[in-house]
């Protein structure tokens, strides 16, 4: 054991400095990047597509990176809002990390992707894989980790998956628009988010309706300015 | 990374070899075991919930050890059904493996638990992580291991995490009573399943108003008189 402890250890150190000079890069280019986790089926892909969306009627700069192990189906989704967006197959692999952004990043001005450099670009959003365990040990170089949870999943992730939500700068709660049907515990919910990570940002969002989608634009805005 | 596949490997070979034990073990003892994997969220304990109520009405003599990161919030609502349950807690680790099965069943006498042997259960359920990845690499010498999927989370999650449905037995739908106000698209879904395990058994269910568990007993009747 003490042997697999040392080498992930080493892998994630190995991760870290990369993510430390991706950051460096992002900071330079001034982009704000965001790293999206949650479990499979929360609504990732649609929250970032209307995210996307919204930014650019805006007219801001956006584009991102998806990670899923198999099928390049949440890239078309969300190259659907004419954003430049580029899918990462992991092939097996459970999280995105640090080695497979900075590959995806190379050569980015590909005229294929609109001919967008890091440079020009006021967002950048990274779609992790899905999963609620491993993404959260993997640094991308994110300014902000954003823990999505839906109203369909029952209150107590947080508290089953604390190192996700203790490590994000802000956590979303989507499909509301479901949040009667699942009987869903808004009371409860926002207890245990609060529990783990206490004062954090909470975003109520429907990707469906738009609920919420201003505040969350909002607080986008807003971190933008801070960079 | 030549070395890190090697490790892996290793892990996955020693696994292997402790689940070859386990499976000897049920084997002699007369137990069906299943293996649950599902994202996080679908619902994996609710339905083992009612599975237990429904076998134990029927007279059937059922366990179940139940993982998670942390908490032992899902042992405590599936012991609410009468049966002994055990909670696994992985602290960060993605999956349960045969070493923590084993070690979970030694003592599964203790007079705390009912005093059921493992030589006196006819089914042994196993909840796994919450996690659609990782634990499709790791046996856990069971007979039958069940994919779950609910209707809130995409049609695509077979496309999307491919290992864990290719190498499932049976395929559970949850959450139908959703379906409508989550426009599921039923065929679709069928279908992508299909795709990648062609002709599994697929079973539509609601652990909240009952439909599909009769076919469900009926399966599981089925697969224990095989034993």
């Amino acid at each position: 054991m003490t042997r697999i402890v040392e080498l992930r250890q080493g892998i994630l150190k190995k991760n870290d400095e990369l993510a430390a000079g991706l950051r460096a890069s992002y900071a330079a280019a001034g982009v704000l990047v965001l790293n999206l986790v949650s479990s499979p089926g929360t609504g990732k892909t649609a929250f970032l597509e209307r995210t996307l969306f919204e930014l650019r009627k805006r007219g801001a700069r956006v584009a991102a990176l998806v990670g899923d192990l198999e099928t390049d189906n949440d890239a078309r989704r969300l190259a659907a809002s004419g954003a430049p967006v580029r899918q990462i197959n992991t092939h097996g692999i459970c999280h995105l990390d640090a080695e497979m952004i900075g590959k995806h990043l190379d050569g980015w001005e590909d005229v294929s992707l609109g001919g967008v450099a890091l440079g020009g670009l006021d967002y950048l959003f990274i779609e992790n894989v899905g999963n609620l365990v491993c993404p959260s040990s993997y640094d991308l170089g994110e300014r902000i980790r954003v823990a999505l949870l839906s109203v369909t999943e029952g209150e107590d992730k947080p508290l089953k998956y604390p190192t996700l939500f203790n490590s994000a700068d802000a956590a979303v709660i989507t499909k509301i628009d479901l949040a009667a049907p699942c009987e869903f515990d808004r009371g409860l919910a926002l207890k245990n988010i609060n529990e783990i990570r206490p004062g954090i940002r909470i975003f109520e969002t429907s990707a469906k309706t738009g609920a919420g989608m201003e505040e969350w634009l909002g607080y986008l805005a807003e971190q933008r300015d801070r960079q």
